[in-house]
């Protein structure tokens, strides 16, 4: 077997066999293939696709190629959650603490962000002194403390994955609907949890742009999930537009604790109630209760305080500071820059998730490169959203960058320029968009 | 601009510019775009194709990438000469002395051989002495000695296609009809003739599996020959079993000596005849005359012994030896290790190109990978073609090996397991093949 059979038999649109997927799988976990034909064979599959027992072999291979963790010790049922990533989306460090609230254990390995997508890690690390180091060995004890855990991808899993991933994002091969579940599910697998939610999601800021590919994407994640033996569900969410109003690891992190506090904007807590009950049905709790009155129990804990003080032990469980009133240190502030107005009365029609994202990195709050530096307090608030209505000189968004670092005048008018192009308004009304566009499970 | 873009482009089925197109060549010559990304780029244009257009202008960039050759100092209308390749294709040492014996200057580069298919280059080196480092000031010399030259493609030419070639070679990116009409257009252009006459093969010996592709690539070879205003023909000739008798490069040369010396087997001659005709066509020797009386002329070299003795001019002008009946003296000679007879009367149906070739090639003839030494004797002598009659006991052919490096029995067995699929027989009377498919100009 050599690889350049495995590329010229996927080219000419075939199937590869179960062997053939784990020899490439071990030739790219060892650097026994060179890059230029793992990316060959990429852009093959790109253009060829898999079948679903391919994507299942590459998945389970994948997940095979590092250490798997073994979650056994820890008391109950283990659902991980995973979200395909968009802008603004601060759906991780609420959920979390509400599904914590009715005792299931929550173990979650994050990413960080690249592009115009953020990652959790990057947002928690915005609160002074909280460690995303954890190591598997510790997983337990974490648990036991405080019901809950954070931490970063650790190097050993999936190492295949990550390899292919860099290659990935330099070769123009991200958008292949197999290539994206099994690097998902291949994490997922490995992280060793007993079920998965999965929020998909859809639209401009997203990887999948229309509700036909993000719909195959879940049916492919839910056939690896039965191939494997592990019950999976799937939220299709809309990211047309940015989720909630912060976009910014700083800014985000504060419109967390409005949602904790029951202050929540609507499409945010829509988001985290629908996946908080998913990751419900799939425990002892949840099994038996229909979607409805498990979105209300946790709309309960939202209002009741109980999420936000889970939030607290998670801080203070892997280090993070707390003020006197109980809310986060932040490693610096948001430093407002300029406030856009509306020029004339109407409504909001579009408020583009790409271009709001791409503003925020240009702002300084993501990365365009990997070893580029977050300015934690860089980033965009928006005030209007799609459906709102809008009077002349309304305040429409706000720019931010941190304190310390600021970026150069020409970037901040980049920035202004790519707002400018995100919204577009109308002197109708608009409908508000839908947030949740569907449940497969 | 980065190559990024460019292979999401191309990725999402859009043409390139003449400035991306400049873009990439410069930095595949200059290595400034990792292979990686080489290698996904090609992979999207084998998936995408090109347009005539960008076809032009990555033949154009890529010709101009290295030296020019100039060979307006020669007198007399060059015409140049390429074949797609194939298996047993000894036109090249026939067909340039047939031509140059009408005082049409030849200049002809040529490639080495990999995998089934031969090398020119090789043929020629299967002869002492014979030299194939020929540097482009020597041209003129070599021309007014004996009115032809035959060289090895210096390494100043056409580098970008030199460096793609290789990485298409080991990530199944070879068979894409623009990426192989450029790669041969580019040298051409580069090595400076005034118009080329293209020999595209056809069959399971050749790149190109049907007459559709192939024509195809006709097509595109023509219409960058018109964009580049260079004229263009191509002659269509079917590789579907191998061309003569001999396979292997002391075998071939052996066979290119009969039939210089009028002995030819018919398809053989044909191939010939019909090149020669067309370049003698872009000649003012040949431009008023039709293509019967050129080939008829061009037979009558082959019986009256002038082609032969340019041959013997061609060699003693690049160091080859002869011996005193004239004959070339060999580095080795060819070993027959087996004969395999017919086991019973009938019809020879297929001799399957692709087979003999990957047999002779085990045999030691050819190369498996780029640094493999060729053992000059190797090889496979055909007695029986498709039409052919066959009665029990008749030859159908042999193998060989060199006299000093002999392959392991492993691999004979291995050689002549891939003849016996090579030749398929019927009861009934079966057609010859028709050698030339078409010529288009």
């Amino acid at each position: 077997m050599n690889m350049l059979e495995l590329i010229e038999k996927k080219r000419d649109g075939m199937a590869l066999s179960q062997e053939e997927i784990a020899f490439f799988v071990d030739g790219v976990t060892r650097k026994t293939i060179p890059d230029y034909q793992i990316s060959a064979f990429l852009m093959a599959v790109l253009w060829r696709g898999m079948t679903d027992e391919e994507t299942k072999e590459l998945t389970l291979s994948m997940a095979g190629s590092g250490e798997i963790c073994d979650l056994s010790g820890i008391p109950g049922t283990k659902v991980d959650k995973h979200s395909t990533g968009g802008v603004g989306d601060k759906v991780t460090p609420i959920l979390l603490p509400v599904v914590s609230s009715f005792g299931v254990p929550c173990v979650k390995l994050s990413g960080r962000g690249l592009g115009f997508t953020g990652g959790t890690i990057d947002k928690f690390e915005s609160i002074q002194g909280f460690n995303t180091t954890v190591e598997p060995s510790q997983f337990r004890e974490k648990i036991e403390k405080c019901g809950m855990l954070l931490g970063g991808q650790t190097e050993g899993l999936a190492p295949c994955d990550k390899y292919l991933y860099a290659l990935r994002d330099v070769t123009g091969t991200v958008p292949s609907i197999p290539l994206i579940a099994s690097s998902i599910m291949s994490k997922k697998i490995a992280g060793g949890s007993d079920a998965i939610v999965l929020d998909i999601t859809c639209g401009s800021g997203a990887f999948m742009k229309d509700t036909e590919s993000a719909g195959e994407l879940a049916r492919q994640m839910l056939a690896i999930g039965k191939l494997a033996g592990k019950p999976v569900s799937c939220v299709l969410s809309s990211m047309e537009q940015p989720l909630g109003s912060a976009v910014g690891n700083i800014l985000e992190i504060q419109e967390v604790m409005e949602t904790l506090s029951g202050h929540g904007r609507e499409d945010v807590v829509t988001v985290v109630l629908t996946m908080a009950s998913e990751m419900l049905k799939h425990t002892p709790y949840g099994k038996d209760l229909d979607s409805e009155t498990l979105k209300e129990r946790c709309a309960e804990k939202l209002k009741n305080g109980e999420a936000l003080e889970k939030f607290r032990e998670l801080l203070l469980s892997q280090g993070g500071m707390l003020d006197s009133s109980g809310n986060p240190v932040y490693v610096d502030e948001p430093f407002e820059v300029m406030t856009v107005c509306a020029h004339k009365d109407g409504y909001v029609k579009r408020c583009d998730a790409l271009a709001v994202g791409e503003a925020s990195c240009l702002l300084g709050a993501g990365r365009m490169e990997k070893t580029d530096m977050i300015d934690m307090g860089a980033g965009i608030k928006l005030f209007k959203k799609v459906g709102d209505p809008v009077k002349r000189g309304d305040h429409l968004y706000s720019l931010f960058t941190g304190t310390k670092n600021t970026v150069d005048d020409a970037r901040i008018d980049e920035a202004l320029l790519k707002m400018e192009s995100a919204y577009e308004f109308s002197s109708e009304p608009v409908k508000p968009l839908q947030e949740i566009l569907g449940v497969i499970s």
